[in-house]
């Protein structure tokens, strides 16, 4: 950044400084090369595409909430024996109380389609594919020592937050509003993600659901870098170099892409899920409760279309995706995403079909000679 | 912009040049030195504000939609006086049919707030405050030839397009959606707006009401400038110099911001309108439909908060705003904008209380080193 003080409007030389100085702060707490952090996608990843990035130079990202305890041991001794730093990533919710009657209602208006596919809903187990971050897995976790650990939907409890950072991990998660980042500082964090309205798959928002809450990164990215100490971690529409020097331009401190990575050959994305993805003039994406019950931005498909994308019907997060499991099972073997959570941010035109580690290099050189990540 | 080719993610060197051309092509054609246009705002500014942009090197603009046609001829006379490019900025609607009966149930609507102010409202005259486009309104503006004439909700006929054009004005326009902005494109506008979910004020949308299909600024702007040939000006957040750089980052040709100039000293901004944006911790903004019966975003209020902010209770635009004047009147006179429609982007944090000239002197520098603009 220039030192040029005639910036009134926007860039004084005492922010650049500030800007500079948290910039380095936090590629060296997170051990990096490169200020570029792999989103966490639960469900379309695991460490294969994690390793990639972290050996291109940028921070891979393995989600945990969707992972039995198993998968979860075999897949941070993967991480752990690559001897690079990278980060694993949790839910934060409080598991909602059972509640029969909505569950009943959710398969009542999801009765039709387990008609047209043949399905018996009784054969369905009520229960959470998602679970929060418990001292029982942080139990699991603690000898692998993960270099970063990341939350969503908030923190979990001081207590376990506590335990994390005894670890020597350094903690972040997300925030959609300029409120919850002085929260999450105001927690612990070691560093804030502001998450805009553009970031593909669940708005990380803890404090309120009111929706209107989140601004677009344009907006919300520049307020929190304003509001906060820390260093600010830009998400929501980036997927390319340009969008990489935007956020710079904004203040971020480092960029998290997710969507950018969904094509890649590591990713396990669906096949019906790509073949969405690469067809940007046709969809469109918005936010949807029906997949998890939390909000969460995919691309519009036949369930979002017909039930409502934003509909109280569906029960609570974790527990809407129950019973639409089966559902999904068939409409995937039959090479459809009707549904299926198809999650993407609102920027999905040109994603690349090539390697994780192809890809990092690829926008290695956005961080060259931009403004604010010298 | 570097020449450097590595950037196949983003930002090729066939784009670098490209984007250079464009650029240069729409300040020529705009006649202005800075790629900088003052949004035009209804209600809130004249050619008072217009002037001072002009003058400092930017493209002011007046709105006309609420102007009578005395008023119109004067401030038209004001700018074509001043010797300098401006633009004039009309809404492209088509009337609704009358319909008393939405009038009512609007009423009744309101009926409890005008009991609480006294007001009777069979005073109150049902009608139009916001005029679109028409060969009349045509007639009016042809002697003063405005340099650039841009339109809101589309465009009107084509007849009356191509008359615009006859005039040599540069015809612009607002897309919200990559659609709207190829629609644009092949109806002959010679730039392309690009409206993100940021901006203040009313969405430019005209191919479909469906609020989801509007992206942040992050993700719709560089999706125009790459299925455009025409130059695409960046409206949505863009409030300072970093937001300009961000906004050249993504490939905009141009820039137009609104709100960061609600709060100069020649915009006739309400003072409770300005007070409620110097606290942007305590408010935010949403879409509404209420104002004038077209969503467009603005700071929450009483009247937002009670009845919802998109009710279809509130006549077609743009005949809701009729049976709120005297409301709006009563708060604003005991300084409340509890009815008034408090146009902001998401972004209001820091607004300048300035002269216009000097605070796009202040944004000027954004130009001087910023990549995409050289």
């Amino acid at each position: 950044m220039t030192s040029d003080t005639r910036g009134a409007a926007g860039l004084s030389s005492s922010t650049a400084v500030a800007t500079s100085s948290r910039s380095a702060a936090l590629t060296s707490l997170l051990g990096i090369r490169l200020p570029l952090i792999q989103a966490p996608l639960a469900g379309v990843q695991g460490s294969r595409l994690a390793i990639e990035v972290s050996r291109a130079g940028g921070l891979g990202s393995l989600p945990a909430a969707l992972l039995n305890a198993e998968t979860l041991r075999s897949e941070l001794t993967a991480l752990r024996d690559m001897g690079l730093p990278y980060q694993v990533n949790f839910f934060a919710h409080t598991p909602p109380a059972p509640d029969d009657a909505r569950e009943t209602r959710w398969r009542e208006r999801l009765a039709p389609y387990y008609a047209e596919f043949g399905i018996d809903p009784a054969t369905i187990q009520p229960g959470a594919v998602r679970q929060p971050f418990t001292e029982a897995i942080a139990d699991l976790v603690e000898p692998f020592r993960p270099p970063v650990v990341s939350f969503h939907f908030g923190l979990p409890s001081p207590a376990l937050v506590e335990r994390v950072k005894r670890w020597g991990a350094v903690v972040l998660s997300s925030a959609t509003t300029v409120d919850e980042a002085r929260w999450l500082e105001a927690h612990g964090v070691d560093a804030v993600i502001a998450q805009g309205w553009e970031a593909g798959g669940h708005r990380g928002h803890f404090l309120s659901h009111d929706l209107t809450l989140q601004p677009g990164t344009m907006a919300l990215l520049p307020q929190v870098v304003d509001a906060v100490k820390v260093p600010v971690i830009a998400a929501g529409g980036i997927v390319n170099a340009a969008g990489i020097r935007a956020a710079l331009a904004l203040g971020a401190h480092a960029v998290q892409l997710g969507t950018a990575f969904l094509m890649c050959d590591e990713a396990t994305t669906s096949q019906a899920h790509r073949q969405v993805l690469r067809q940007p003039d046709r969809h469109h994406t918005t936010l949807t409760n029906l997949m998890t019950g939390r909000p969460a931005r995919g691309i519009v498909n036949r369930l979002m279309r017909e039930v409502g994308a934003l509909n109280d019907v569906a029960p609570e997060f974790p527990n809407a995706s129950t019973a639409l499991g089966p559902l999904r099972a068939k409409a995937e073997a039959a090479g459809s995403g009707d549904f299926s959570p198809l999650w993407s941010g609102q920027n999905f035109a040109g994603l690349r079909e090539i390697g994780a580690a192809a890809l990092v290099a690829e926008l290695a050189w956005a961080f060259d000679r931009a403004d604010g990540a010298e």
